[in-house]
């Protein structure tokens, strides 16, 4: 039986950052190879970064790819790893247009490519639009084990390459991804890649990418099943990790190069099969060094927790910044994006600021002071009396004019300290306010990213507690004022105000929006769940009105298939309403 | 020979106004077959209006669609309209999912549906995201002739349903279109209609969308090209128009019912074609009338200029809005938007704000006004200074931090007059500053619309020039002050300032930014056009830098192909630069 030491390279790459990519796989492989592997793989378009969007279609930057892969080949050669066989994706690009490719470098040259065939166009995905589709499967021999490649969506679609692989025979499979993070997306993708495996009737060595870009997040959890379908190994969540496996596998028993079409009312054409021999003779046998341990799945408030912070961790680092700065309201919203900013960057990059007005209560002011000691983070405090008074006096506003502007000077300020000071600023709004439309655009709107833009107010409280509960756990002082946390919550932008004046009860509220956003249900099925006819009607009317809004809002990092960002997609001008004006 | 009288009815619909757009289906329909007409078609999705974009997806909304259709019918039938056949675009549904369909209407009955089969799925369209294609053609045989519909992209790909209805013989074909404007679209549009004609041997007409939805605006520029692929008959541009045409057609001659599969990598399933026959007898023949006389293409500037009234109009009136209002500075770009304002709403829509500060300059103040004289606006003068010096004072603001924060106070002062009096705050900036990134987001990005957000500035000139010379040959007073066009360009943040001080010459500029975002160049490309090599690595990197500002500008109406907006899709995060940094 033919041996392997597979190593899984789990790697936070950067798109557009070529030369960093490159020499990110230059150091791993060369962990790798220290420790023994004989295939090393990186994670789809680790070259060029992944999403790149539209970046696909300038062909500078394709060049720029093919070159750095190229180079990439010479090197790993010239670093002593020319007989690891290592897969790496990377932007391709040829007759056909773009494409979504994983080559495999061996010997100083690229010895095969394979180019994504399934090209997801869905929710956050646009690669029917950015991709040229292959029909092309190369299988390359190493050590005497066929190993075939397929990338992510691969795996999603059923009829594809994985089956056809199956069908031509091949003794292990990599699929290399960027499959991004959502909440409970491990309860599909683990059974998928055990299925998968079994179909392809081998192993199958699943890579994923980790760590944030933009509005995704990518949580690793790579995984190696084997030709049953259990799973042998498994990398943990949000961490860069080096996953190395010792595998025994069987090998040959090949029939046929070409695989019929597949049936259905699109006819597939047959996939063309590339055999190249790399090295027919197995390893010397080897004693197989035990599996690692499985790394255990998070718990939900945790998965999120990490999730949260590393988007937040990563928008910043990527984009240049050091510090941020925001609004401490003393609410829950500031509250858990400050304790979430100062477990992705630490105390010293937060800079908090109390912006009090004179509805401004007297504990608000305490409890945003409260969670600066908490937090060890700077904190200082900017009154914005004097500056909304004069715009009140000068244009006689009166109403949301005035309310309006009270968060419209705040706004300003914040970004006039960004100006001076460069930190980058953030908008402290979560799912819920944006849904309804409860916010002020260019006002607590303002920012470069939106930490909890992806968290109804209901799981806001909910991560509030965790996160407190795990500082106490580890006794550590809780971050999260108790007060902020059991306030009633209030925008203060007039006496006594408070959410529910303008706003459903939000357990009730995160229900029905969950039904409407996530779930993509209409006003006639919410009724029949047993939500109140007039609540819905309420609740949709906002919704459907707030799309402008949305549409101002800094990106934030998405943990459902529905966040509010580029994933989904409507007109502005739309005089569609779930109920009739 | 058989006889139709043909009627193309370029309407104006709007999203998702399912039961406006099926009333103007009813009042065109009227009109036509009171003109004698025996067919009558209407764009590409007009029940749902176009683009719907993830509107697809809701299942209420293509219910609603579905029932919007059948009680047409019905109703076509009651007003009298039951003898013609009417062509409707609507969005459809079926077990294969959404789809961009055709419905052939007549006799109070839906008798044929053909589902787009071409989906374009690049630029500003995303039509492969959003529908299942179409397999079947549908032809139905009425007053002798056989009529066979197709949609809008099936004519701009080769190899598609009109090749397939050209091999199984029709007598005329029905395109159905919502076919967005761009500058000099009709050099293609126009020799595409004839070659499709000639290809399907038979009379194509062709009905295009007219008015703006968001950024897009449609042209209209209806069309008819006899089988010989010569135009003989077309609607105006950027008006709703009735086109109607009596035409003799060759009937007969079909041999087969399914056209053969396409040569080509990915092998095309045969299309399925499906017959009706509604009326086999030809009219009694008639005396053609003469046909209507061609509307001429419009200049370059007049189209243009007609493709931003109507962008601006339709996103005003179609989002509820009556008034607009937005900063009169006395330069060029605000003078633009502010007779576009006038001509798209009318004077008393049009709000004028001069709001100095202590770096604007006396003729800035004094050709804002001139130019409310001349446009006849409303007009008032806010001061910022005091809001200015409040926070320069608070925050010690320095540099840029000084500059940014007068164009933000006169953005809250925007915001507050538009929440105050409930007009629609407009944008001023225009592609060349977007695209350099020479504005302040909060600042002068603040708006819910940018009118003139896809033109160049040096077409900005060009534009108003053209525009003062319309006037005089009109006997009317040009618009736009002299002053305003002939003087040296300036922010006004800090003294003296003028945009050359961080800006290249705009008539090179312009240049290279065409050929960098437009021509998709790289920094090569244009450095062998010519191009001093400092010049284009100083605009390319400013383009590079400037992605995440370009996030946050309003819509704005799109006149090229590669307009900043929803057809170019970027990530926010992303080290790729043209140049090295």
């Amino acid at each position: 039986m033919p041996q392997l030491r597979i190593a899984l390279a789990q790697v936070n790459t950067c798109v557009g950052d070529v030369a960093g990519n490159s020499s990110m796989v230059r150091d791993w492989t060369r962990r790798a190879v220290q420790d023994g592997a004989h295939v090393v793989a990186f994670p789809e378009m680790t070259l060029s970064g992944y999403p790149i969007e539209d970046l696909t279609l300038r062909k500078s930057f394709a060049a720029a790819n093919r070159d750095a892969l190229e180079q990439l080949a010479r090197d790993l050669q010239a670093d002593g790893c020319g007989d690891a066989l290592v897969v790496v994706g990377h932007l391709g690009r040829d007759d056909e247009g773009p494409r979504n490719s994983a080559s495999l470098l061996y010997s100083g040259e690229v010895v095969a490519t394979y180019n994504k065939h399934h090209l997801p166009n869905y929710g956050v995905f646009d690669e029917a639009r950015n991709f040229a589709p292959g029909f092309e499967l190369p299988i390359v021999k190493l050590h005497g084990v066929d190993v075939g490649v397929v990338i992510c969506e691969d795996i999603w679609q059923n009829g594809g390459p994985v089956a056809a692989l199956g069908k031509v025979g091949v003794d292990m499979v990599v699929c290399i991804n960027a499959s991004p993070y959502e909440r409970s997306k491990d309860d599909q993708r683990v059974p998928l890649v055990s299925a998968r495996a079994v179909e392809a009737g081998a192993p199958l060595a699943y890579v994923n990418l980790v760590g944030a870009q933009d509005e995704l997040v990518f949580d690793g959890d790579s995984l190696i099943a084997d030709a049953e379908g259990r799973i042998i190994a498994r990398a943990p969540q949000f961490a860069e990790h080096l996953l190395v496996a010792d595998l025994e596998l069987t090998s040959g028993g090949h029939t046929s190069t070409t695989v019929p079409a597949e049936p259905g009312p699109i006819r597939m054409p047959a996939f063309d099969v590339k055999r190249t021999v790399l090295q027919p003779e197995p390893v010397p046998s080897f004693e197989p060094r035990p599996l690692p341990v499985p790394a255990e799945p998070l718990s939900d408030e945790d998965e999120v927790w990490g999730a949260l912070v590393t988007g937040l961790r990563d928008y910043v680092h990527k984009n240049g910044a050091r510090s941020v700065t925001f609004g401490f309201s003393g609410g829950i919203d500031s509250a858990v994006c400050a304790a979430l900013a100062v477990d992705a960057l630490g105390p010293d990059s937060v800079h908090g600021v109390s912006m009090p007005s004179v509805y401004s209560s007297e504990h608000s002011r305490s409890d945003a002071a409260d969670l600066a000691r908490r937090l060890g983070c700077h904190y200082e405090t900017h009154a914005v009396a004097d500056m909304v008074d004069i715009y009140v006096r000068q244009l006689e506003l009166t109403g949301l004019a005035e309310e309006n502007v009270q968060a419209r000077v705040r706004g300003v300020l914040l970004m006039a300290l960004s100006n001076q000071h460069g930190h980058l600023v953030l908008a402290t709004g979560n799912k819920t306010e944006l849904a309804v439309g409860y916010s002020t655009i260019y006002g607590d709107a303002v920012g470069a990213f939106a930490p909890i833009k992806d968290v109804p107010k209901t799981l806001v409280w909910k991560l509030a507690r965790w996160r407190n509960d795990a500082a106490e756990k580890r006794g550590e002082v809780p971050p999260i004022p108790e007060n902020s946390i059991s306030k009633v919550p209030s925008a203060e932008l007039r006496p006594d105000q408070t959410d529910q004046d303008s706003l459903p009860e939000y357990d009730v509220l995160d229900v029905v929006l969950d039904g409407y956003v996530e779930g993509d249900k209409g006003y006639q099925d919410l009724v029949s769940d047993g939500f109140d006819a007039e609540l819905v009607e309420r609740v949709l009317r906002m919704v459907d009105r707030a799309e402008f809004k949305r549409r101002q809002y800094p990106p934030g990092t998405k943990i459902t298939f529905k966040a509010f960002g580029r994933d989904r997609r409507l007109p502005i001008t739309n005089r569609w309403r779930e109920i009739a004006p």
